[in-house]
């Protein structure tokens, strides 16, 4: 089969032999397959990651001076079978996979190692367990951004935000981008986006963001407006203490404990807005610190491939939460395909291209800059190496 | 009166005029006032803080060049009001008191400030809202420790940790013991302690902690053993989504909306300990983030005062939660307090030494050298500059 393949930071495509499903695996002909921004990091910093996975005990992640099919957003339609399959669907059926492979008994990331051969390519071996079914009525480009509204999907569920916190976007690249689809389709009210780019923060707004701003103009933060219990002084932390005390201990016969049930619930209110760092970036987390109000949650989906410097005193006196958020699991996943499917997320918006197989490498191009493009798709079936624009 | 200054990183005993209760205001004799951990770091890195002070917009946060009088654990005795009180205790009653003081409108942390002298002194202004009666059962030395104890109430209650999670607490200081008690006291089943030293061991022990290492020796992650939900490794958490699904879509007729709550429930279960970094020196918070097992949260107690690198991209492959935290409110004061009273929690192994005000100078070069001391407490009423050790 055809496929491309990374190679000390070259893209080439290349004739290879056809892989075979193997144990509980299905061999899926390649319908769609996002170019993932990871992609653009592991052909160059794919070291790094690798001693990041070894370091939790996966062996396998590529490196640099590996062959490697790249690709982990797949849509395929279902050729064949491997033993130990329960051959659930039809052959031709279309269906999303889960970017999981367990060969020889253990697991790989799809497309992120060169035991498990991504989707850059006219065939893709899944997890049969792991491949979700796509109704007719989705288009193939809205079926294959399941795997980046799961990444998205996750964050915000990771994020514990509820429709009355504001969010704040920082970077709306696809990543960002599927963020705010899904913080708009859980109902989350106020959504500041921000993002240097003018054509991104026209995806921002096409994608639903109710705000959007140029962070060298003005702050997202202070876009966030008047909420209730979002505090940017300390002054008005501690005077919420005294205030709630004194008010609460004027009140004529209040039990103790209703008081101090009343107290508590007070002291729990100062919460800031939930902020979503989607760039990943060196010192983008310690901006986010300085310039956040109290008590803000700070989700990191953006990869930052580099060691980091930060200051703890200012995370602390501002009493931060910074979750870290990478991986979805497989109720995520098939939710995301629900939510695109049933209308509540449109992810158009996201899907800025289209290339052939020999239009991969001047894809990677395209996409280092932000001006025009989000995601680009790869349809292994179109001919020639240009960039079809949507 | 009498009362100790710092001024340059020098302390020194002086008089002082005795101040005078404002609006809002109690006068209290000091009964105990306990010597903190961010005291030691105040005197050298007051100028820092106050920068961070001033970034949350608290322009009144000690500098070195201040002359200040610290201390803000307090347990005092009422000796009179200023105006617009409530006069609630009868003179003579003991209280413990939160450190924050309305001076002219704007509120203050006392003992932090040169606006609102703290407790190393004779007499001490507190807002009589946020003073609590001290039940006559409880003794001075466990009363005055409200204070460190109410920040470990707040940790712990950040942590959202259930009585299942195994816990880990890094660094046995003051707040670290703190903390180890109230996870106790919570009923958390296995807590884990480290410390390099000894002396701090033992007193990690006698608060309760159920394993105690030296991390030169073995690996506090690796004593908290098999526990449901703890995943060391990347191809163990791909695991478990293979192998959920392959199992559920097994189960003949189970419905789709049934599998996919199964899933998600699966899919939620990976979660680590839950970690509390207790010492805030450099290089902690990467080094907790390079050990520990995926998602795991850590709640970072121990204030680093400069700049700190970190790995992000290792916190985002563990997906990893830091939780920071340092203020507590006025129910978790009170509940510190009944939580002492009634004997949930007994608080004295944390106490290991008594100075007068003319020891206090000793007492921040004891507390230099972890071996000995933990806590110590400054009774004003003590003549001699030595310490006594309990």
């Amino acid at each position: 089969m055809k496929a491309v393949t990374t190679h000390q930071g070259t893209l080439s495509v290349v004739d290879i032999p056809d892989p075979r499903p193997g144990k509980g695996q299905v061999l899926l002909e390649v319908v769609r397959t996002g170019i993932c921004g990871s992609d653009l990091h592991a052909r160059v910093h794919a070291d790094v990651q690798a001693e990041d996975a070894r370091t939790v005990g996966y062996d396998d992640f590529m490196r640099v001076a590996d062959e490697v099919v790249m690709g982990h957003e797949l849509l395929g339609r279902v050729i064949s079978y491997g033993p130990k399959t329960r051959k659930a669907w039809k052959p031709g059926t279309r269906v999303v996979a889960m970017p999981i492979l367990t060969v020889d008994g253990t697991t790989h990331l799809t497309g992120l190692t060169p035991k498990a051969p991504g989707g850059y390519a006219e065939l893709v071996l899944a997890e049969e367990s792991l491949t979700f079914e796509v109704p007719d009525t989705v288009p193939d480009d809205m079926a294959v951004l399941t795997e980046p509204l799961s990444v998205a999907n996750h964050a915000v569920r990771r994020a514990r935000i509820s429709k009355a916190d504001p969010a704040v976007v920082i970077g709306c690249g696809p990543i960002g981008l599927a963020v705010i689809l899904m913080l708009k389709a859980r109902g989350v009210k106020k959504v500041v986006a921000s993002d240097l780019s003018p054509g991104r923060r026209d995806l921002a707004r096409a994608c639903g963001a109710d705000v959007v701003v140029d962070p060298r103009i003005s702050s997202p933060y202070d876009a966030i407006g008047k909420h209730r219990g979002v505090i940017t002084t300390l002054p008005d932390l501690l005077g919420l203490a005294v205030g709630s005390m004194k008010a609460l201990r004027a009140v004529p016969l209040l039990p103790w404990g209703t008081l101090m049930r009343t107290a508590d619930r007070l002291g729990q209110t100062p919460r800031g807005p939930v902020v979503f760092e989607c760039v990943g970036v060196p010192g983008m987390i310690d901006r986010v610190i300085s310039e956040t109000p109290l008590r803000t949650r700070v989700v990191v989906v953006g990869v930052c491939m580099e060691p980091d410097t930060f200051h703890p005193s200012m995370a602390i006196t501002k009493e931060l939460e910074l979750v870290f958020t990478i991986y979805y699991d497989p109720a995520e996943y098939a939710e995301s395909l629900a939510m695109i499917a049933d209308g509540r997320i449109d992810p158009r918006p996201l899907h800025t291209g289209t290339v052939g197989l020999d239009g991969v490498a001047g894809a990677f191009e395209a996409l280092a800059h932000p001006e025009v493009h989000a995601k680009i798709l790869i349809d292994p079936h179109r001919p020639g190496s240009g960039v079809v624009e949507v």
